[in-house]
């Protein structure tokens, strides 16, 4: 059987994408924005700098800092209000995961805690409180009515999709339009608004604005969609975090999607049983990655993954060659390519 | 055996406290603010004001606001900005509500099942999120940077609070200190907050803006207090929710720390096994009651009420007679004497 890296290859694309560009040319900036990170986690409160200790280091990439970063030194930005943003876009990321990780008891029955499980629910919620208004009174301190209003917005279109995924979790009759409805709304949003505040407090004009809202919005969709993937194809030690989660949960992603709308009606009785009665035993992960190859569920993803990366790519053509233009291309290729 | 009523009306106090004036002089502002709170929990997702329109409905007094309203008003202000900021206070209100109902594993709150034993714990957290993000949204749309910042720091205090609250349950040992630090952060703060920004709006001089966060501070300390007593002592049908949660859960509040304080050693096993080891049994939450009356210490915690009610009344003389002050007055009274 053809695997799936071989797949994801076939264009002749280099094997791996990296983000080293981006991390070159944030470098200096991240600094900065790490030790803000440290410093507004701090409570005198100790289970908190505890609790988001352990979920900010294990965060790992800083993805959505170094876009921050990035854009607005791309828009020639010279002062320093990027750094409390990117720190506060970090934060912003840090509570939904933190919030993500809570777990209905029935589910706690079903035996899948997930990172929560180390402190429990009600520290999760909670800490997670505290990192969402740090985010926002660092958005505060920047200043700008604009760059509040964008981030505001994009919190609560967050929580309005994190509700809809809840909605359509176990809900087999998902539509596509739904679905990406969902991953605009939980994941581009904040990606689309991370990018966009860099033009706003770099003062540049709107089409320059509109556009890196436009990147942000599509690298995000793009990013998402090849997660999705990576939550039944990847290697579990190249993704750095569980496979299989997305199914054990019975989350209805694009693979799903597309093996649904490909597969026979065997196959799609397997679907309900396993993601809508959440009735999974031994053996059931693998089948489902079986249909999901067998029927181009992935191919299928990847390559909306990459129409979503082409737009991404022509919206920075309104931007001068340069350093970060190079650094956020790399971007987009790092979220459709990364870690197979 | 003498009862609570009795104790708590020792001063020949009426019975009850009413928040009659309160309700009328703030009767026609309260019909904006509803108007914005149905408007901004809407949302397309249809989860979400199936679920805040339980809890607001079923909610409220709407205390917050209203105080925030006459406090404006007080101020002599004229325009249209606390309106936002009234439904934004009970929008942070609300959110911390939903948390809390996560939290607590509490199956009633003022009276209707909660909302997390109808929906379930994510639906809680993730629609809290929605309705705390719409919070940020319409104090961004009032457009002052110093009302952002008071909001936004009052929003990281609470959550500071209902962790402080969740590191001290189950332990004995917690000093009156941590309890008072535990409810100043994760109530009163959000009442100074709700009157001071009125000062704000109204551009009045610093004294007034500190002379009202003295009072939101000292009322929000008061109401809290006697919340904590009637937890144990009020009758489940008059307080409109259930008798014994804080028990039943554990929490260390004030009238523990009294009855603690001034009890025999039996009864400290007795609030250790009950309290840290959560090993309660039939009888248990009277024989709590019963150590409380005997002790003193629901009249201890009233008379701390008291003294908080007193210092509230004193920063309200900053200000002149009028029918707004006198509806805060009002308000301090009822604080303290309501709902025996």
């Amino acid at each position: 059987m053809t695997s799936v890296v071989v797949n994801l290859s076939e264009r002749n694309e280099p094997e791996r994408a990296s983000l080293d560009q981006l991390t070159a040319v944030t470098a200096a900036d991240i600094v900065r924005v790490n030790q803000i990170i440290l410093d507004r986690m701090q409570s005198p409160v100790y289970l908190i700098p505890q609790v988001a200790g352990h979920i900010i280091a294990a965060g790992g990439k800083r993805l959505r800092p170094m876009l921050t970063l990035a854009s607005a030194r791309m828009c020639g930005y010279g002062a320093e209000a990027h750094y409390g943003l990117a720190a506060c876009v970090e934060f912003i990321h840090t509570a939904t995961l933190l919030h993500d990780d809570v777990v209905d008891e029935s589910n706690l029955r079903r035996g899948t805690p997930s990172a929560n499980a180390v402190w429990g629910n009600k520290s999760s919620v909670l800490v997670g409180d505290f990192l969402f208004s740090r985010a926002f009174e660092l958005m505060v301190e920047c200043g700008s009515l604009e760059v509040l209003r964008i981030l505001s917005n994009a919190s609560s279109v967050i929580a309005e999709g994190e509700v809809l995924q809840l909605i359509t979790a176990n809900d087999t009759e998902t539509t596509e339009a739904d679905y990406l409805e969902v991953i605009r709304s939980k994941t581009a949003k904040l990606f689309a608004a991370a990018t966009e505040i860099s033009a706003v407090i770099a003062d540049r004009p709107e089409a320059e604005r509109r556009a890196l809202e436009t990147f942000g919005h599509n690298i995000g969709m793009a990013f998402q969609l090849v997660d999705d993937v990576l939550d039944y194809a990847a290697r579990q030690a190249t993704l750095g975090k569980t496979v299989g989660n997305d199914f054990r949960e019975g989350k209805i992603t694009m693979p799903v999607i597309c093996a649904l709308r490909a597969c026979d009606e065997e196959s799609r009785t397997f679907f309900r049983r396993t993601l809508e009665d959440l009735e999974q035993k031994k053996g059931d992960f693998k089948r489902a990655t079986a249909i999901m190859e067998r029927t181009g569920a992935f191919a299928a993803t990847i390559e909306q993954a990459r129409r979503y990366g082409a737009v991404a790519r022509q919206a920075l053509t309104t931007f001068a060659d340069g350093s970060e233009r190079r650094a956020l291309l790399e971007a987009v290729d790092f979220a459709i390519r990364r870690a197979y």
